[in-house]
């Protein structure tokens, strides 16, 4: 049968990579490498990087693929992103199909960890259900959460108290009372629509890499800086990958 | 000036590790090494093994730290974790000041990440506010609940949908509506006491160790069978440590 290693590699820092990780792509024949247009060239320098660094055995192949657009979400956001997943189930498993010979493992990279806010996953589970044999495993990565907290020296959590991870999206719908959020996947700087008070905001930008940026402090006092080094450093760079963490506030932590 | 170091090491695999969280090892001069009681010999096994196979500097020095034990909680759970935070920082200081020389670097080695449920950052905030110099970075890990879904081969979001990460005894209080949760630090199976209806389990104990046990399903239909398995593996062993992710049932995934 043919096996497919799902492998976190951490956000951003080639050094977040595990040795679980590390010992997986030294066990694949081929590793396949998503082009999905929003990633940017500097990551895909760093997953090149990742590969000619950590992988040790000679004889690996590289396949690109290429990643179908997904259409707008509009009104149905589950439904746009369902139609996008069987499309990219389709055309990874003609890649493995034609890539991966019977009894051959093939590498998938993820950044940061694929539980979370992943499809890869998902879309391998698709392929099998379409009947194509397939084993998979699953190798954790630190996720850009866990990094922006480390580069913070902050838990996520308050003594005895949840952790929220959600979309920017749904934070405007409505912040969750009483619980400390931390906020992902959001283009659109949600932390500026909610009401400030009692808030710190720990922010942090191409997390891990180089061009690392740290923003912190009370919401109500820092929005407007961090909006406004998010946008400046997206000008200069074309693109930003960026997220936070808000807390309510706690002295001297 | 001291430093210190504080080391996620991951959920139990020494796999986990990643190369930075292996190169921070290779700076310390002194490990400390909590003894907390509740740490079980085959966790503080685990620990001396990644300090013996990744520790290649032969200079290092091991030192073990007594922790005081926590008052039951009662009523005042916050004031008690305070008031337990505040023994640890005055002894955690009396033992950076006795053992570590000026430009001297310590490392405290974490399970899983820092940032998660653990009150390493917050003791070392202590001891800093209480005027001690002392510089720290945090490492991040890979915790536990990455170490289960990645085991289960789940994503811990469904798609567009939040993650919560809370403790059992807040579960029991009521179960959030429509989240999709993730229990940790449950000694007292809240799985068991909430209405299954919609809900899947991913269950896992010892995870990452060769004792590792893992289960899954709907959560009516196996959660008696968990609580069987549970019992069982706590009294052969004479401990557990397990966590869980509940989700809205989702067909196929």
């Amino acid at each position: 049968m043919r096996k497919i290693l799902i492998i976190g590699i951490g956000a951003g820092d080639p050094d977040y990579m595990t040795v679980q990780a590390i010992k997986a792509l030294n066990r694949v024949d081929v590793v396949f490498i998503p082009d999905k247009g929003e990633e940017k060239a500097g990551l895909r320098q760093l997953r090149t990087e990742i590969c000619e660094r950590f992988i040790e055995q000679p004889g690996y192949r590289t396949v690109d693929l290429a990643v179908p657009q997904r259409a707008a979400a509009g009104s149905d956001y589950r439904g746009s992103v369902d139609d996008w997943h069987a499309k990219l189930a389709e055309a990874y498993e003609a890649l493995f199909a034609a890539e991966l010979a019977e009894g051959e493992c093939g590498g998938l990279l993820v950044w940061g960890d694929p539980s979370l806010y992943d499809s890869t996953i998902r879309i391998i589970k698709r392929i099998r259900a379409r009947g194509f044999a397939l084993d998979y495993e699953v190798i954790p990565g630190i996720s850009s959460v866990q990094a922006l907290a480390a580069k913070h020296r902050v838990t996520l959590n308050r003594i005895g108290e949840p952790v929220l991870v959600t979309t920017g999206r749904r934070l405007v719908e409505g912040a969750p009372n009483g619980l400390d959020s931390v906020v992902m996947l959001d283009g659109d700087q949600a932390f500026a629509k909610i009401p400030p008070d009692d808030l710190d905001i720990f922010w942090g930008a191409y997390l891990g890499t180089s061009d690392e940026i740290l923003m912190a402090g009370k919401l109500a006092e820092v929005r407007d800086e961090i909006a406004r080094a998010r946008a400046q450093a997206r000008a200069e760079k074309g693109w930003i990958m960026d997220t936070y963490l808000l807390r309510k506030s706690e002295p001297g932590i």
